[in-house]
């Protein structure tokens, strides 16, 4: 058993874990190890939004993106998924990967203006750029099993044996290494910056991302039937209740998305990602809501049930910004896209 | 707004609470408020054991107990409860209640007597005593609803406004005034001291006791159903696993019991009180037990959308005990009886 967080980030505590030092989580789960030498993480999520299915012009731009991966500086890591969003636009998000913030740097300035900017064809759809780019000490990853990395972690150098700090509410916050001094609340107003076509979301500190993602692609007869009848519809439910309702919470935005191929073809994997306005209200949602409840009691009781034997495969990636490790920029989207919402409710406040 | 903290019992803080500052329960909830003089209360147990319904001789000594309380020093409050164990015993349980540990000491020693010592007459059952005595930041109450006060909370001045902390997880602990500079982690082993026909256990430091009641008196036609049919099973699948399976998770013993009046006569509230080794091992249970997490999820519907119009009164007193805070003593009880379950563990290690 070891703690989540790596020993070159423990620090000497102002604050305490929630759970004494001989607890022992009923099922194991695994986080995601960098090299010592990593001191910030990019996570650059790449829209595109259309009100049908993508249209050949979109197809182009994502294509484009995709190979501009491939070019110097580009991301370690990629890949895409899809959602109907609530106004009933289809999105395509492309989300890359770095463990560099200079390479990423002096990457994305063509990305950007190719992707949101004066060099992107005009093609009927909309685009948007949401980037994080967190030091380490600001985000964690949580695994059900090994072998199969998703999202930021398949950056990591290796993966954790057993960790101690999960399988109880703030186990999230207990593997942040920053949770050691500080309480991470959010501070500052989101407003935004019209640049021509393109609006800027400035956003506030702390606020939060979760990627929580779940792939049933080795799953069979039972178990495959036990997450798609009774696990999947109450995490949409959870999941829709954040995309249609989630103002209201702190949850500025969720998209629960199926991970495609590059050409669009569905995996069976699927991930929600939501912005939040800090880690307190996303604790708060996962804690108290009932749809959320309910996958959190099922998770435990599969998990503790199956253990080893269980197939399905779940993880997390949740990080908690500075104001100045976010960047956020929307080109013809509707104003319910992502952090546009942050905003509104910022000038309504 | 207020902090379940009452203001005198408010100090430094070198442990945080669990949620910040602007934390907005989704429905209200009260705290018993003790006048600032009142530095310890007293909750003190009173079990007779029997193979089948009561005999006689058991019936007169509860009487006995009843009309000692009359005598003086007795306590401010009291009330019993019955349940038949997983031994198949029944077991009536006295509680009764003082805000003065030394009206109580000198009220006790004849009591003690007469229920476990050489005055108890023979009668072919079992007696127990079983006893906290807290200082005021070591436990903490919790209620759903103002106007009918239970359990120590009778004893209080008042009741609190809406108070903070409270409908997520950990507030159990945040109310708890110790719960600002202390960890109240268990300590030490219990152990049991033979005194002829008695057995007492010597505790260990920082277990925890919890009694928790519900009320569905007032309650008429849907909501009553709701909670004879949707609940109640729920909470009793629950209340069974710690009885059953307690000990593997930290829980000593579980009674789930049926209030009655004075006369043996069933009333229409119910209360779980169980021993545990710590609070975080309470916590743990509550947070991750199906059965629990349910009632959790259930209850927290419930509230939210009935709000104040909801009948169903639920309230709990959870304690955390120093050793020297705690008393009990067991006579002719089968070995599976209350904190004899912590010395079998003990002993076990």
């Amino acid at each position: 058993m070891e703690s989540a967080i790596p020993e070159h980030l423990r620090t000497a505590r102002t604050r305490h874990r929630r759970v004494p030092d001989d607890y022992a989580p009923p099922y194991p789960s695994f986080v995601a190890r960098h090299k010592s030498s990593v001191e910030r993480v990019v996570m650059a999520y790449f829209g595109v939004q259309t009100p049908g299915v993508p249209s050949k012009a979109a197809e182009q731009a994502m294509a484009w993106i995709a190979s501009y991966f491939e070019s110097n500086g580009g991301p370690i890591h990629w890949d895409r998924a899809r959602y109907i969003d609530e106004a009933g636009f289809t999105n395509v998000v492309t989300v890359a990967y770095w463990d560099d913030r200079v390479k990423f740097d002096g990457w994305f300035a063509a990305a950007r203006d190719g992707w949101t900017g004066d060099r992107r064809s005009i093609g009927g759809f909309g685009t948007f750029i949401e980037v994080l780019y967190p030091s380490v000490d600001r985000y964690e990853t949580l695994f059900s099993s090994l072998g199969r990395p998703e999202g930021v972690a398949v950056l990591a150098d290796s993966m954790s044996g057993e960790v101690q700090e999960h399988a109880y509410w703030g186990g999230m916050r207990d593997r942040i290494p920053l949770s050691q001094t500080s309480e991470m609340a959010p501070s500052g107003m989101a407003h935004a910056i019209h640049d021509g076509s393109r609006i800027r979301v400035i956003p506030h500190d702390n606020a939060c991302l979760i990627r929580s993602g779940q792939d049933w692609g080795d799953t069979e007869a039972s178990e495959r039937e036990m997450y798609l009848k009774d696990v999947e519809p109450v995490l949409r439910e959870g999941m829709d209740f954040l995309r249609d309702n989630g103002r209201s919470i702190g949850c500025y935005a969720n998209r629960y998305m199926t991970v495609v191929t590059a050409d669009g073809t569905p995996s069976e994997k699927s991930y929600g990602m939501s912005w939040w306005k800090s880690l307190s209200a996303l604790e708060r949602w996962a804690e108290s809501h009932p749809t959320h409840v309910r996958i959190f009691g099922a998770a435990m009781k599969y998990l503790s049930t199956l253990g080893p034997s269980a197939k399905l495969r779940l993880y997390h990636e949740v990080t908690v910004a500075r104001a100045d490790e976010q960047f956020f920029e929307y080109a013809d989207c509707h104003p319910q896209t992502g952090m546009l919402n942050a905003v509104q409710a910022a000038d309504a406040a």
